[in-house]
């Protein structure tokens, strides 16, 4: 008999029907494989925005620790609809709030961290035959305060359960039916992928295919525990996340990903010596933005120039403290561009094969795309180009790697 | 320095304003007298009704259990966002639920009652200077399952917190100013009474000036809490509920009870035998109809008349199990009425004055009010009226016993 961890986000228990119906795939489920089945779910969609509304009425800056212990009754609403769901469907289950688990977290309120799971009770309860139901995103402190793992922390506390139980698979059911080569709204021949490595989906996830927390797919892949991303409300696979396997299909690259909201700003004539990276960078991170690529070209006259990217929303903040910089280092000038995108192929092939960077820059450069910056880690290789041409990029380099849909 | 526990209800943190306001009158209040401060709250004002209709929707007869689980979150709500409250009123405070504090139930989900409360760390914070808010109505069990005193709970909460913590005062915040004589809507020369005995109050509870509730007053009772009834909304002393001393009132009636919704029936021509109250009322008990009155006449030609009364929502149901019964022990007929009302004088006055009793009877005789039903205990006599008399009766006892209003 195996361990199954499923997990139900906001929108898949959304309403009473949409829960029923969990009810039923959970039921169905293990009349079917006669699965031990924990059930990780998240407030009912909507609830979190309402509560922290209430909350900034009563507080300016609502204090971190009692918005756990508001924001925790969400997941432990659905916890208990549920399980009367379940019992109504004559299936024994049985409820736990992440204290009642425990789920035992750091003291760091509205972003705290796993640090131990408490499995017994659980495990006696599985061994009944009950279906248990855990509240996700919430954990409690040593001393008994009540914590939240921060948004789409459910994704972690299952994983986190997963792993504790040593279950033979988690399952993230979502709105999505699976990880896609691309955004299927860009390149409508995307295809979904039925296997890819957690390092490539850390990848894809942080350059915007926002499916999965990336906390949860760091844990999953710390301690092994198999992930799979489906559909609530379709039949179908999903997407396995999982170690490289011989198994694994033989792709050079798993996907393409992209992000639109980029933005990117020069420090030109910079003179080149040693601090003035962390000179220009630290003022723009004590404003905490946030930098995504660094460029810095080589220097010739002993200036440089420097170029990174921001989110497109802190552009002019970023552009008045570079503007600041620029006096003080006795730079030339600071330039900019706001209609910008970055375009990434992701993909664990890429180690093993040379000649994949060459690849990419020719298919864009044979579609007239010019290429205004270019970062590459083992896995990836991002470039920035003009706004104007992303649609293009992506399709251009789906093709060119071979991922369409025959 | 002393020590008060406040409780304020639904309809007092039915908003995010009132919540507001509820954290200025703590403040105010800990700023004037230093106390320290335990507040118990409920669950904003619609809260349970609404997470009872999500509850209907899963499952035909909610399981007791989940129905805890679910339930306990309006208070957790309510407790983040006072504590929320005071902290922006530069006020330190810390919240409970009811399983963090522990306040230790038995199992009896829905109605669950206190078996422990351990105090040791609201006492540690109480003696830090910060205000103790914790949530009514809920408890744990020692296995750590949440459990819900049932409804009205919070004023248990409270008393249970005050015998538990020594506290000088329990102070119950509601929406009336406190105890009256009677119901002003229905004599208004109704006066407030600043004190009434806890025996007063259980006679006054039960016979329907719904207050608070009883099981709390029989707490308070039992453990000496000096209780107050107050208004949330305007200024006053309210009405303190405590035992008898010579400070009080020397008045022979504290009030006038009365009941709606009542109705009697008879079975007339009942073999006078052993074991026939037991025959008559077994199967009305396990029917889960509650029986308020009873009376039986003396017996004349070895039959009586057995006579009670019930709430007039059972009356249908009452009269048809009686025709049963009725045929079993040979009777002679069933007999009823479902309009009538119950009218109540209390007082421990009573207790060492004789004429009481006469002096009530005389009263409504004069007004032409037939008493179709006598019942009396040790500080109240109750007679049951045709419900056209009420208001007259009412008025005419307030009257007669000295209770209006100069």
């Amino acid at each position: 008999m195996s361990l199954h961890v499923h997990k139900y986000g906001g929108t898949s228990v959304g309403t009473t029907e949409k829960i029923q119906n969990v009810a039923k795939k959970l039921v169905a489920c293990k009349k079917a494989n006669g699965d031990q089945l924990v059930v990780v779910v998240s407030a009912m969609s909507g609830e979190t925005n309402r509560m922290t509304e209430l909350a900034k009425q009563m507080q300016a800056t609502p204090s971190a620790k009692q918005m756990d212990v508001l924001l925790s009754t969400g997941e432990q609403v659905t916890i208990a609809l549920l399980c009367m769901a379940l019992e109504e469907l004559g299936q024994e289950a049985v409820s736990y709030t992440g204290g009642q688990v425990k789920i035992i977290t750091d003291e760091a309120h509205g972003k705290a961290r796993i640090e131990e799971i408490i499995t017994d009770n659980i495990q006696a309860d599985l061994a009944a035959g009950r279906i248990v139901v855990v509240a996700g995103f919430q954990g409690v402190t040593k001393s008994g305060a009540i914590t939240t793992l921060g948004r789409g922390g459910s994704d972690t506390t299952a994983v986190a359960l997963a792993a504790a139980l040593k279950a033979d698979e988690c399952r993230i059911y979502t709105d999505v039916d699976g990880v896609y080569t691309t955004d299927p709204r860009v390149e409508p021949k995307a295809r979904r992928l039925s296997k890819i490595t957690f390092e490539e989906m850390l990848e894809m996830a942080s350059l915007g295919s926002k499916i999965l927390q990336i906390r949860s797919v760091e844990f999953a892949g710390k301690y092994n525990v198999p992930l799979r991303v489906l559909s609530t409300f379709d039949d179908g696979d999903g997407t396995l996340i999982t170690y490289e396997d011989d198994d694994m299909e033989k792709a050079l690259i798993s996907g393409i990903a992209f992000n639109r909201d980029e933005a990117k700003v020069t420090l030109e004539g910079v003179p080149d010596m040693p601090g003035v990276a962390a000179a220009i960078l630290k003022p723009i991170s004590d404003a905490n933005i946030e930098i995504d690529m660094i460029v810095q070209n080589i220097a010739e006259d002993k200036t440089t120039d420097f170029t990174f990217t921001v989110h497109r929303n802190e552009y002019p903040k970023t552009m008045q403290i570079l503007q600041n910089i620029c006096q003080e280092l006795g730079a030339k000038k600071v330039t900019g561009d706001d209609k910008i995108v970055k375009v990434s192929i992701v993909g664990v092939g890429m180690r093993s094969h040379a000649g994949i960077a060459s690849q990419m820059f020719s298919a864009l450069a044979d579609e007239g795309i010019n290429i205004r910056m270019i970062s590459t880690s083992e896995i990836k290789i991002s470039v920035v180009v003009d706004e104007k041409y992303l649609e293009l990029a992506v399709r251009t380099l789906h093709e060119s790697f071979g991922l369409s849909v025959e």
